[in-house]
């Protein structure tokens, strides 16, 4: 089964119970990513959504998002997480800062905080990602749309992503100051 | 034996064992807070500095540092380090912004980056934290130094600081403006 | 007449007549304050809005806000804005570290950005000042109001905001990942 | 003469002795922009310094700098400061954080602060700006020397530095997890 956290060709390889296991035990690092068209003056153009099916069969539109592998470096997973979701060309640039503009806490136990995350406690820190070059994509995803921060942000869309996703993308507009 | 990380009070609590096995395979999330005092415009005027006896003997000078527990918040996390640390009596500021200032990694492989922490992969989020009430060193430390900026970033203090914290140091005063 | 920037003891002081030449010319520096009540964990409770009555005689609501005069501090111009908007006794906290979460850039000429200023072209660095004292509104404020996230970004307040104010109040809440 | 801050082909052009003028009156904004050349993951390799002959004929290294103009954007200032000193073919990425990473406030009192020019009090706000194309340097520059993190902050080009300069690359390289 394809699961987006085991399968990476890396020394850190976890199996699917032990991973489980941890899971119960320690918060998990993430990084998120919202991928982003920009201008020639930086300012954002586009919103990258990713179309998702999620385990539940429903479809939610999602950002860039996985989990940091031991002794893997928080720059290194943002690049195999771009790249495993929106494919080899898409010419992401990582920002230079080592702070992400924030962080996404992700509960296990729903009435902790406002993000629910049911399979595990993670700590995601949300970093903007231009990407200039051609996105595709890839392993499970079954879209990628790019849209306007006006688009982005409206209610509708907003019905359509997965849990927390929406609130990193008003979270990112408010940070450039593009928030409508 | 008083260990930092598992004698909590807590749901989340981990035996030694699991919690070495645990290390081996994911990230661990840390908070880390530079303790500072400030004059009534927000400025710098002195650092806080830990000293701790280390396990290998040696003595050596620190920042607030500490584990987040399963499904503790980044929050909570800081305010039980900063209190056992500090004592009750600190009045930490914990600052509002939900992102770090700085991210710090600590990787058990040495050659995999500038921080090393034989016992485990960590990623460490820092925060700068005001506190205007009295300090009382508690648990392990054996005294809490308050330095001037010049002071904290001496050659002679950076000589007798733990690994990475001479670094977080100096990181926080650039962030406020005071690095000399 | 009472003007808010002219009539400072300051040794920067301009006559009426130079500062409105002077507008036409360079931008003006401006700090922002968005004053808010934390709980222990640095959590906004509340957000703090000042009822102003404009020059139109219109009433709007407001951030704490004014100009920086020549060789005056950053620092030096949050605190006596922020000392003369709630009173003496508000022990506003002004944050460390010296750059601002945000900025707004208010054009004279409307079409030039989404923050419109007729009297001048202003940029404007915002910070979020938690305050544990008792403010009191003062100057030309006529009244202040605490408000939770929640009602500070709900639409009938978001209409009562000065030009550009509901934006810079709701940017504050996504930095401290409270936007609802 | 040529003068870096009035002979730009802009509306908001002033002569020189109106310039003076508001100079002694009010702070002027400037943008400073550290440009950086990075790897794949957004790390540093090298800080772009250049070689200045300042007005008292001495040669010192600067980053870029400069005024942002009546009603001009700080993003346009960056842009048109960025082409100015670096040439056409720089292919400057302007961050799309709207908050600069640092501020400097140079005051035209040598005793208000850590900056100091004699010219006027200028409020600068700081981005660090990866850019991936030729860099050739324009208008009064002599060279564009491109040094690693270590070299940059090394004591001897700390040396050779324009008043300020040697700091906000201090500061950028904090920023980012690489001061040495």
């Amino acid at each position: 089964m394809a699961n987006n956290d085991v399968t990476d060709t890396h020394p850190a390889w976890l199996d699917d119970d032990t991973l489980e296991d941890v899971r119960g035990q320690v918060p998990m690092v993430y990084v998120e990513a919202v991928p982003v068209r920009v201008d020639h003056l930086g300012r954002i153009e586009k919103v990258g959504l990713l179309l998702r099916a999620q385990q539940d069969g429903s479809v939610s539109r999602a950002v860039v998002s996985g989990r940091v592998l031991h002794n893997e470096s928080l720059r290194d997973a943002l690049w195999r997480h771009l790249n495993k979701d929106l494919g080899p060309d898409a010419s992401p640039a990582i920002p230079p800062g080592v702070a992400p503009f924030t962080v996404a806490e992700y509960f296990s136990d729903e009435e902790l905080g406002d993000f629910h995350d049911p399979r595990q406690h993670a700590v995601a820190l949300g970093y903007l990602v231009p990407c200039s070059g051609e996105c595709h994509p890839a392993q499970d995803a079954l879209d990628l749309a790019w849209l306007s921060p006006a688009e982005a942000t409206s209610s509708h869309i907003a019905e359509e992503m997965s849990a927390g996703h929406g609130r990193l993308v008003r979270r990112a507009l408010a940070f450039v100051g593009q928030l409508p």
